[in-house]
């Protein structure tokens, strides 16, 4: 491997694996550092348009991606089902951060859950499915409501399946149509956050404040922060992924979603982890407006051996997704001025598409704790 | 000329005439908002790394200018010393904005400082200067230290020399070296400002808070926001490039720098404009950091007639360049907790070129009026 010298000096080349809307906010995030940056994709995508130089490839292409290798002075990725065999091409050429093994635990469920567990860290009772019978013993065992889900390839709601004690648990082998799947028992929630943690190369942690996460149709439809979480829960949700990321000798921005089951529960048992993605994360997009140095560029100046910068809010923040066609009203969302507006430069609108985001910013508040609904008083 | 849809849709081009630093954040500024950028240059620079595409050319080849035009839906520039031949050539094909009568009024000393006297708009007092004894004139008539400036390609002060009465008028002519020039009384004055105004197409405008301006060896040294600046002065301020603004027709951002003659003179003559610049300024980069929408966002955002974006600051700033070798330390810069980071991707640190900038931001004051040394007490 040629020798660079880390941190990576200005004018250095950060190589991004993915061509889609993180790949472009992480180079325009590089590019505030005076770094360049060169994509790897299989088709040209809004990370192309900011990107100093855009290499096209597969990603099984030993010899392109040999040669990318050797443009770069380190790799990242913005998607974390990068193949474990490309990354490990690539870290024998050029630092890849994050690791190989981040990916290898992230890219498969059933690794993720037992990685997590591993570390003593709450995740959902799960098990391992390789078949019908599987799932008839896992909705007996679990006695309620389950989540089938692909052990691969699954995002935004994608290879996921509901199953509950009394249903067709051939039909819903059927219908996720894999070889290997995990059953997950659905859990009651009061609302779902996610940490948000940097790791750099000495081993330093940077941690963002944790946004309260609102899905729709298995999407993330908006981060609202600072989630009303008591202090206790907010320490422990960043000892949770400061956990997880020293584990996997983690570099770089880490995302870490959980379930938040609220105050009656006990203290230290009200989060679970639902996934982890070794990447930044969509819940993160706020940092863009709303800190003095955004996820991407703490991811930036991870992966480049440079120290991290402030990770404090400066405000409150919503960020809500503009989701297919809702980009068409583009116009309006650009004249409201209370909304920070992101267009990620894609074409077409299609359905369940990300095409930007916007971020409203308030007043910063202390954590909110005297309004927060989970909050037991007098702690 | 090709007929193009106001407001541009995202997707569509922006051409920027020139490779530098402020080429290169409004490109990053334009990726934001959805839009794509092109370069037109004659060398390839810091903007050309983040830019969709880059033309090379000389800003006097018709024929590239006019494939550059054709590729792009309007056309801004980066720097004021674009020639008017070269606005006017781009604006038979293109539109092109801030219009070829702003560079025609800022590129020439003189007629910036007519237009803005014709505007009842207070400036030092001037006489052009086409030979020596025009210099002994001004210096008999002005009784004072006076600069004798270049009318053009003046920047970072180059192109001027001070000359006192009794002084060798012959020898400044030779200095400043060109036929034309002018001559400006030095007048005194508390400190610097600057007024950051953006206008859109519909003529709606909004201002950026008015930072104080700390000069060093003729370049800008340190923006200090808010500046110190009793509520009147700083409408007046405002009301002083509002007016510059319109009666250029003007669209996009227009910086004005003034100076602030302090409070022991009479209200409504504390303020004298300097000079101003048909384009984003150095004293703005502090907009970055400190404001949901950037002066860079917010010149694009007009240029490519869309409404403009919120420009209150939500935190104070101070904004200090990074100069030639300065930029070594990146790495000290990047590990202090209080500083934003900007570096331009500049290879070579040479003397007195801008390398980057650091922004420090803290909490939000009010107008500082009650230390402000200048502010009249109980108005």
């Amino acid at each position: 491997m040629r020798e660079r010298p880390f941190p990576l000096p200005p004018g250095s080349t950060v190589g991004i694996l993915g061509s889609g809307q993180l790949g472009r906010m992480l180079a325009m995030a590089a590019a505030r550092l005076g770094l360049k940056t060169h994509i790897y994709c299989e088709h040209s995508g809004p990370a192309c348009d900011v990107a100093t130089r855009t290499s096209r490839g597969a990603f099984d292409d030993p010899t392109a991606l040999a040669a990318f290798a050797a443009a770069v002075d380190v790799v990242t990725y913005e998607f974390e089902n990068v193949a474990v065999e490309t990354a490990h091409h690539l870290e024998r050429r050029v630092p890849v951060r994050p690791s190989a093994l981040a990916l290898q635990v992230a890219q498969d469920r059933l690794s993720e859950k037992q990685f997590i567990a591993g570390l003593s860290i709450p995740v959902a009772p799960f098990r391992a499915v390789g078949g019908v019978e599987d799932i008839s013993a896992a909705l007996a065992a679990f006695a309620g409501p389950c989540i089938l889900k692909t052990r691969r390839l699954g995002y935004d709601g994608k290879g996921q399946v509901s199953v509950a004690p009394g249903e067709d648990a051939a039909a819903a082998w059927r219908r996720i149509g894999v070889g290997q799947a995990v059953m997950e028992k659905r859990i009651a929630f009061a609302f779902e956050i996610s940490a948000l943690v940097v790791r750099d190369l000495a081993g330093e942690l940077a941690f963002y404040d944790c946004p309260h996460n609102v899905h729709a149709q298995g999407i993330l439809r908006r981060s609202i922060v600072p989630a009303r979480l008591p202090p206790d829960d907010l320490a422990q949700a960043r000892r949770i992924a400061a956990g997880i990321a020293e584990a996997l000798g983690y570099v770089g921005v880490l995302a870490v979603e959980m379930f938040y089951l609220g105050g009656s529960v006990a203290p230290g048992e009200r989060l679970v982890v639902n996934e982890i993605a070794p990447r930044v994360h969509n819940s993160g997009h706020w940092t863009i407006d709303a800190c003095a140095v955004s996820q991407f560029e703490n991811h930036i100046r991870a992966v480049a051996g440079w120290p991290l910068g402030p990770a404090e809010r400066h405000s409150d923040a919503e960020m809500t997704n503009i989701i297919g066609k809702e980009a068409l009203a583009w116009h309006r969302l650009a004249a409201d001025p209370a909304a920070v507006l992101h267009l990620y430069g894609k074409r077409e609108a299609r359905e369940g598409r990300k095409m930007g985001h916007v971020t409203r910013l308030s007043a910063k508040s202390e954590c909110a704790r005297k309004d927060a609904p989970e909050a037991p008083q007098g702690r």
